[in-house]
């Protein structure tokens, strides 16, 4: 069973949680897919090179100057840190976009309104990935050679352009397409039941009891894509979503998600 | 017969000339490498972020913020762009580090002491290359499967380090692991008799002619690494090795080097 194990731009920028997390990834038996973000870096890089980070609901307005950011900091540093860590604890990696042997295709995002009904946003160089999107065979070529794909954000059109994507939305797709089980790591426990206690881990959420949570408003704004994506990667085929802390990867705790 | 094609900063900081020769590299028949470098946009983002590039004998000098800005210009903006023009032009290309799948692996340079004699010179996080340090069955898994590398300068140590090293020397080095041809691209239509004319080109230089041009000072500075480079790989088991404009890869011209 291949996992697809996501993380997010907050691991990638704490260079000691990276350092622990890659061991604990590379130490995983079996086949695996790592898909990381690093967005904390982007927005430093873009403000260092005198640029305004623009986010729009939480998603990066992407112009020409910042897709060349982003493509710097998520293709390049990041990446390649990551995968030159992963190597150097026996995990024979590779860090690919999604023009790399066409493994990931994006659509560019029309301009789109926002809940308002009102705003309309032109996101720029900003595209979305689906299940569709996923070149299966040359990433189940490069595990059955025991090479574990490093993913990130950056992906293609097929026409020349590069895109920026959604890590997240990367990671419910190649779990989807592969059949694999998503592991969401991130900075905190699991889906908490109060948001201020880390002990109140839920550990099983099902498709009812989410709809319970968010009626009772104890699941928050930031958590409702993740777990919308989520729910969307089980109904798609994907064989078990978790939830948990980067620091976690190797026990059993977190929040499980069925249907 | 594998051909390995270099192209340097100025081609790859050149949008038209790129496009023009990514067409060029994308329509070329049978099995292909690309190495390319990235050196000119390299320096204006160190610019930007407020760091002076530091040249010493032609090799930047690579403190671990140089690091990141290489990684990020040649294995990030460079590379993912790159790779996404031979992708539009039906070239199936994967732009790699040498960390990926570890298909360089580089050996730090040591502190040096310069062609004077008495300057010591520590570069830092450079590495070197070699045609042992050639990965050579990946490369052929993903020739087989119908890919072709696209690599850049950025290497590891295996021991988790990210190394800058030099894009002319892992062209050589892996022309010679795949006893393929090596088709240098520069911004001169070949090796040039006479500097000022371009109409100049010599045809075929071997090491006899070699010495008599250098002896003559026809040769300049910055071209005796480079022809170093070329004779010593073709000692070593590169097929053929060819100089020659980035504009004119498709064309039968420039400076053929024979043993």
């Amino acid at each position: 069973m291949i996992r697809v194990v996501k993380i997010g731009g907050n691991v990638v920028d704490d260079e000691e949680l990276l350092v622990k997390f890659c061991r604990d990834f590379a130490s995983m038996e079996g086949e695996k897919v790592l898909v990381h973000g690093g967005g904390v870096m982007a927005s430093r890089i873009q403000e260092a090179l005198g640029q305004t980070p623009k986010m729009v609901e939480g998603r990066r307005v992407t112009d020409s100057d910042t897709l060349q950011v982003v493509s710097m900091v998520y293709a390049g540093w990041c990446s390649k840190h990551i995968t030159a860590l992963l190597q150097s604890c026996g995990c024979n990696a590779v860090g690919l976009s999604g023009c790399d042997a066409s493994v990931i295709t994006a659509v560019k995002r029309a301009p789109k309104t926002l809940s308002d009904g009102v705003t309309v946003v032109d996101y720029g160089f900003v595209g979305d990935v689906a299940p569709d999107s996923v070149n299966v065979p040359f990433l189940k070529m490069l595990l059955s050679a025991g090479i574990t794909p490093v993913l990130n954000a950056i992906n293609h059109d097929g026409r020349g352009n590069l895109l920026n994507t959604n890590a997240d939305t990367i990671a419910s797709s190649v779990a989807v397409a592969l059949g694999g089980e998503l592991v969401y790591c991130f900075e905190k426990r699991g889906v908490l039941y109060d948001v201020e206690d880390e002990e109140s881990v839920i550990p099983v959420i099902t498709p009812d009891r989410y709809s319970e949570l968010k009626a009772e408003g104890r699941i928050a704004k930031g958590m409702i894509p993740k777990l919308d994506n989520s729910f969307g990667a089980l109904r798609g085929g994907a064989s078990g979503v978790t939830i948990k802390h980067s620091g976690d990867l190797l026990s059993e705790c977190g929040t499980r998600l069925t249907l």
